[in-house]
């Protein structure tokens, strides 16, 4: 039987585990499409310009991956090796960066135009994250998350969070799986940088925390600043409020597993009777 | 309606152009398992070293793009930007490549083993490759690629490259979508390079054309390269063969979109009927 496997922050997975996401995103998804969002697929890569554009640099150089290719001029070094690592220098300059959230490019996708009503969209994206310490499906730096966005009025935004809100809770109680809903400053953020004061001044995301720590959803609410960024514009042309609901697909499998076990013969009709299906 | 857009190499699909890359998806999966293999999903990302082991920068430096963060001595100056696009020599060595293929990673998952059996495995990964010019969704910088690969004896694999070219003829025929099968030299591979050689000794891959050059499937033969490569065993001790089918499936929907139009109402029953499901 194929096994799953977690190395350096890198995930294989079997096929129960597979079974398992698949099931996971399917819901997640359903649940966006009867919230009237339109299922959606972006790019698998943002330009490091457009990530300016959202201060990404200013406030977490550290965490983004870029991807670039070998430079031209070097290409005999590069196939000459040492392959354990690849110097820098022997890279072109890196105009792409592994995406850190799905939502990022619904944004991008949305920029320059004047909406007539709410816009919702659900993608599911491989993101990226660049830690010190990396820990099972607990904390990758390859994973799998889907989102819900909402992007229109401030009343319209704030709902689809309280609406999504109560749909985690009351499917997580059902699922018997203990979730504590917690504020949260936005880790993306570093201490210091430009947003944290505006996130201490709003609470604008809570986490759904599994046992120690592990965030495994998360509600976002952005004010106006990616409908100002990318100029979105709401019919009165002001710039327009988005959100989002943010569902990490692999730490709902570390809490599954250690909650119930993911190999557990009944997993599937726990989930499927938990969510009303 | 939410729109589908191609830039610079990458796609954004719309709700029906992602409906039916899901329905083509399903359906080579189900092909899949009713071929006896293991729906698996492996890491987005690969270890450089491990690519090192395939020859893959000595055969196509060129093709490559790496993923990298910035060099922690140089976050002030990452911050700092310009961020049109971001200097090599602030980042650190590079230790992992975005994948040009799904199948290389379910060959390192099995590195070390000896098979008590053949052993088949599906998967659908994003895979990357750097083009000197891209061309909406037939040619991508970032796109989706499902594979069933087996590994096993030499006549299994074959026998597997057999049913696949067959069903995949099949049900082009069945669809209305005319497809000219081809040999080829495998396009990753530069000339003069190592394996030109021996792709032109043994007929190692065939496409699947549809119209001018559109490559939307391929079955390929390794022999026992990967096998040795990653000291993957058969029973007998020697070293196995693999093969596997791919499935590029954004260019299976620019090759839909050009034969009946994506948005024909239609075309989901047209595709489940020609897979007689």
């Amino acid at each position: 039987m194929p096994s799953s496997e977690t190395r350096g922050g890198l995930a294989t997975l079997g096929p129960v585990e597979l079974g398992v996401r698949q099931l996971l995103d399917q819901l997640f998804t359903a649940w966006g499409q009867e919230a009237g969002a339109d299922p959606m697929a972006f790019p698998p890569l943002l330009r490091t310009s457009d990530l300016a554009a959202f201060d990404y640099w200013t406030n977490f150089p550290h965490l983004g991956l870029l991807a670039t290719g070998g430079h031209p001029d070097r290409v005999a070094e590069l196939s000459a090796g040492p392959h354990q690592e690849i110097a820098p220098e022997l890279l072109s300059p890196a105009q792409y960066a592994l995406p850190s959230a799905t939502c990022y490019a619904a944004y991008l996708h949305l920029a320059g135009s004047r909406l007539d009503g709410p816009r919702r969209i659900t993608a599911v994206g491989t993101c990226y994250r660049r830690e010190d310490h990396y820990d099972g499906l607990r904390r990758l730096m390859g994973f799998s998350m889907r989102e819900v966005v909402c992007v229109g009025e401030r009343e319209t935004v704030l709902e689809h969070i309280a609406a999504f809100t109560e749909r985690v809770t009351t499917f997580a109680d059902r699922l018997g799986l203990p979730l504590a809903v917690e504020a949260a400053t936005d880790p993306f953020f570093e201490k210091d940088a430009a947003r944290t004061l505006m996130q201490q001044l709003f609470p604008v995301k809570r986490e759904f925390v599994y046992g120690e720590k592990l965030a495994i959803a998360s509600v976002n609410f952005h004010r106006n600043f990616f409908g100002e960024r990318c100029d979105i514009t709401l019919p009165d042309g002001g710039p327009a409020f988005t959100g989002c609901v943010a569902f990490g697909l692999e730490r709902w499998l570390a809490a599954l597993d250690d909650r119930f076990g993911l190999h557990a013969p009944d997993l599937t009709d726990r989930i499927l009777a938990a969510a009303g299906r």
